[in-house]
């Protein structure tokens, strides 16, 4: 093993998985030095702040990677032009794995590092996520996956981590499993994934219960440009604040609890549980203006380039060149998506009240440049016409039964 | 003009319309004798007796055809296993217009009529799917559109059934055009068109405001079989009478307003304000049903197969053989949308708490059946594969970049 | 009338139905001069010179536009890039109608004349395509369409042509409705139009039939740059020239000819012949070229991509923002596509001997990158894993069966 | 190990593969007997019988079953009323496999057997298919696939099959890797998987080369019902006669050579060369009578539904409630699938010369009905109208361009 390949760069959270990575790097995977690097996407600061503390305490060299704002403008904002959602799911964890990724590789190269190691599991979508994007931003990259390789269990996970003194009294309290970011938060395990089972109130942090949300709604209205929001009630916020505050306030409401049955790659159908009050209200907003400005036929089979955009974005699938032709189409329709949104939001919903835009395919102008000029008789011909091959259809059908 | 012609079917609203229609088939058009024709699809009863009312004071052979459950059983629920949609709208309207193109073509059979007239404006999409049903069904038909034939406008109509007694008070009274039956309330007229208009109070009447809902949340059950609801809470009820009491259960408590851009057949974009409470929780329920036992892909290509399968309803193209085969599969898959749907109704929304069925592709039984035998080491090599082209490709650009 | 509303700019063939609009617009639609424009897209010499003619004879300001560079290169190899193809057909009628209406504005804001002539009749597509091309670009400007507008008829036009000394013998003589451009050529009319008419060898004058074709084969090399043949055997070609070049070569080997049913835009089926020598050769080197550069997903998806740009260039709707969003996708696709295509043209055949490319997903170099550290085990659970859901459902299936 | 389990049931072909697999069972997997079943789809008569011969000298329990009809008629015809397809190639190999498969444990069944063995690769498409296969029609079925679990290589296997007797003179003759069926027969291997290299002459067995075909042409002409082709030239004939007497006929004439670049399953790009004459020809004709009798709607979306099909029928899906739901949309639509199609076979090409049917959507009569009652005046309104949103989108850029 050369000097350079004696480091082994941990993608790090502070949870259990990834913290017995870090014995196990250097007892089994046989590393001399470990660097842990926590990349910064929103989740709380006190994760942060553990996970430096205990990457500390187990002596690695720690870095951690304030992505926020990168994240907001290039990731989130990215999905909301593509109106991305995966079976109702707006693909908060999804969409943060390549960044998480890309924040790694570009640490393991200005470190000289080549060798990486994260804590996926062998069961789930991160796996897939992190190793394609390590793999296309450095080809040759080594990956350890050692909770897959060895076929860890979490009952083996914390005996080896009370072995060999890697401090877990938070995993071992915790009852869900939570991911959060700026544009959602997740909550698994348990009988959360069963189908049929009531979530409890509990597992929800970010947003109100219906029930115990305001009495009085809240107005607002966001300005777009090119597809992009730039200001709330007038003003500027950089992506991540207006994200950010988005959250608050849409969260406060009781908005962007979303409970579906998700199809996972693997093909394994799990019940899932988010909170995204910011990204559900924006998704809102930005498709009500796309819905002013776009023509029938973009509006249409924008759908359909948004859904496959949303599963190369589910499946972490950042750079494939497929994903930029999807986005040079997209990035063409966001240049008239340009405008403003108002919003009612109350009692867990988000109402739209109007949308304008300087290129809405209606207007005042516009509907009279064509009523004026309009005589109903000239439709005559259309309608006659309309729908001649089913009615040749219907003709023959109706002979041929007759016949028999 | 032989003695069959000299009778004209006239599809009967009783709004000022179709009410004008009455006399000028006679004086202007010829026919001696005028028949109307009113289909019940779940309009307000007052409508129908207004309409048949009127037509006996213009002195026609009237009937009233009760079509409300062949409605609800073969047009609404059609549409619901299709997840019918349109641009957010569930496309009460349409869906409707087929009906009563057939009802009239049935009755013009039985009176021995071959000529129709409609009171459908020339701008609108209602003339295409009422003419398209009627020639569809009787493909030599005579069909007489005379407000687009003579370029009416509603001065020139109030006119006219001023000088013919042809009452119109109500008419006069209204401000804005409504249409109702079982799958839904449109509203239209006026500012209501403009994008950035808030719709006013007043318009709703099928909708309590999320504001005035019940403070208390209506939970419900709702069994389907082969992807049509019914039962309620364990009460079997016919299909017109399941809609009619989602509709109020729901209505009540602020469900189912709808406020889009729609574009409209002709390629006028305007905003449309919907009531839609009975079909927006069955859709929301079935939908949920279906994730449970449709595979991801089924998921994923029935989007593409049920967006087809609304424009054509949108259309009004109900005879279209490619509608047939499209319901062929839609049919295929609703073989296994049986099971149960829990939801909340509260405060405008609808949220699916439970889904539950034989089908479902999620099960303990399942899970286990794949987790006990799953080892995480043998998604090492699909993991490592993953995404070879886009790496491929990534290797290429690197490549390519570094030589220039 | 104003002056510059006294001049008619008629887009003009020098066929029967173009001819006759000369004196009709001055007898029947008022105006004092008739301004004649013939866009040269590579059509017979002759024809060209005949317009002049005619024209000359008729009185009219007469221009002929030499577009075939423009109509090359920005036309036929857009829809190159796009693999344009309508039901088997390359649209080589199609796409020449924007150019042409778009050159004859041009010549119209040069002339400041806003009033527009054509001969297309009601039935067929080019009325679409040339009317929309006008109005994309003039908005206010006014369009005549006489044989429309007065229902004409071959016989009346014919006898009117005669009345006004317009010289009409060809037309006489014609049996069969040509089209012609660099793209291809169309042959319509008479028995043509019957489904199970077996067309005549004399209709065909750029192909040689396949049993007169030459016995020697000729093999070929064409290079593309992002989607576009730039040379011919290593011989540098303007976009014109290539094309011409490629039609006598490939049309004596008896290559192009095409006999298909084709959906016009009204709902007519017919039977189509064409003959497309050139956009045959290049459409079947393109496509192996972009099947050797493209992403598996890429090559899918990129045949939605096309066929929604297929219809949007068959519609003639060149100017429609959604074409632009399509071509966005497709440009980015095509910056990959450069390379060589080695060809055999033979008794009709096209066949691709060989495909390389800077950019091909393909090389010993990638080969060996992934076999040389492929180790077989490694697809044993992505193999066990495969298609667990489809599975899951044959085991319901089972299992219900079983129990009745 | 129970004594059922005592025996394994192999995948037999008496290739180098499958053959090694009867000693390796007995010492390595400890089966004490091994089954072998050849399932006759097609393949040359002296391979079958090889395949005994060998299973005798290896001393197994043999078993040939013939499935040449059961493949043509549910599988390969299943795939024409689908215009099977995968990047133009008619998947001959790829729907076979399941069939293998479902006879193989139809066999297991019969003889009490769960245990499977087969010699696919690690790398191939056709690991997936089997294995796919098995597992649907018997859930707790073992499979083996000791070529890829041993990672073995050529070399190995040769030593291998040597040292255990196993005779293997023509699998070391054997230069490419060949596959036949009655759908059409692959040669791989070596060079051929270059995109440059043209494909020697020596590789086609099946179809005579274009220059050696025959001067004087063949028609034909094939009669469908419901998108099955039922008889040639008058004839009737069971579903494997037909596909093989074409074969013949078409192969003569040097129809039906492939050569493309092709994704496999896991995302390796290589060149594959193909002959399916009988395939090539019978989708030409099937497409030619559906674009007879299908709307234009139909043809477009059915464009979809095939590929969607033919993906799951390349990735050997056969068993996936997906494909049932396709097969219904398919179904329907082939209901009218049923007429004449005449064709010339020459040179390598095939050409349609008329199609015909009672249910073409064109005929005189609806020609006819449609064009006296056509007047051209009608068509105005709808061709003012076209392009609507489009034209207010160049109104609208037009104006902001001005002002800037």
């Amino acid at each position: 093993m050369s000097s350079q390949n004696s480091k082994v760069l941990l993608v790090y959270s502070g949870g259990l998985d990834t913290s017995i990575c870090i014995p196990l790097m250097r007892q089994e995977y046989g590393y001399k030095d470990v660097v842990t690097v926590t990349v910064d996407v929103g989740q709380p600061q006190s994760d942060i702040e553990q996970a430096a503390e205990k990457a500390k305490l187990l002596g690695t060299e720690h870095y951690t990677v304030d992505a926020k704002e990168e994240f907001a403008k290039d990731f989130c904002f990215a999905s909301l032009q593509a109106n991305g959602d995966y079976q109702g799911y707006p693909m908060s964890t999804s969409i943060a794995r390549p960044l998480i990724a890309a924040k790694a590789v570009e640490m393991a190269q200005r470190l000289g590092i080549t060798s990486f190691a994260h804590g996926c599991t062998g069961k789930g979508n991160d796996q897939y996520r992190i190793e394609f994007g390590i793999r296309s931003l450095m080809s040759h990259a080594t990956i350890h996956a050692p909770v897959r390789e060895r076929n860890m269990t979490r009952s083996w996970e914390i005996e080896y981590a009370q072995k060999n003194n890697v401090p877990i009294q938070q995993s071992l309290e915790k009852i869900w499993s939570i991911d959060e970011n700026l544009w959602g938060r997740s909550i698994e395990g348990g009988r959360l994934e069963e189908p049929d089972f009531a979530p409890p109130e509990e597992i929800f942090q970010w947003t109100q219960s219906v029930e115990k949300a305001p009495n009085a709604a809240t107005e607002m209205s966001i300005q777009f440009k090119k597809g992009i929001p730039v200001s709330l009630n007038g003003e500027t916020l950089s992506a991540a604040a207006l994200v950010i505050k988005l959250n608050k306030i849409a969260g406060d409401h009781g908005i962007g609890r979303i409970d579906i049955m998700e199809d996972r790659m693997m093909g394994l159908k799990v019940r899932e549980n988010y909170e995204c009050p910011g990204s559900v209200v924006l998704l809102k907003a930005h498709q009500a203006l796309e819905n002013l400005v776009l023509t029938r036929d973009e509006i249409r089979f924008k759908k359909t380039v948004d859904l496959e955009w949303s599963k190369l974005a589910y499946e972490g699938l950042w750079w494939d060149p497929f994903k930029t032709d999807l986005e040079c189409f997209i990035q063409k329709t966001q240049e008239r998506v340009t405008g403003h949104v108002k919003l009612k939001l109350f009692k867990g919903q988000t109402t739209v009240l109007g949308r304008s835009s300087d290129w809405a395919l209606y207007s005042e102008d516009l509907a009279s440049f064509d009523s004026t000029t309009f005589d109903q008789r000239e439709s005559t011909g259309s309608v006659k016409n309309f729908g001649m091959q089913p009615r040749m259809f219907q003709h023959l059908a109706e002979k041929f039964k007759t016949q028999m």
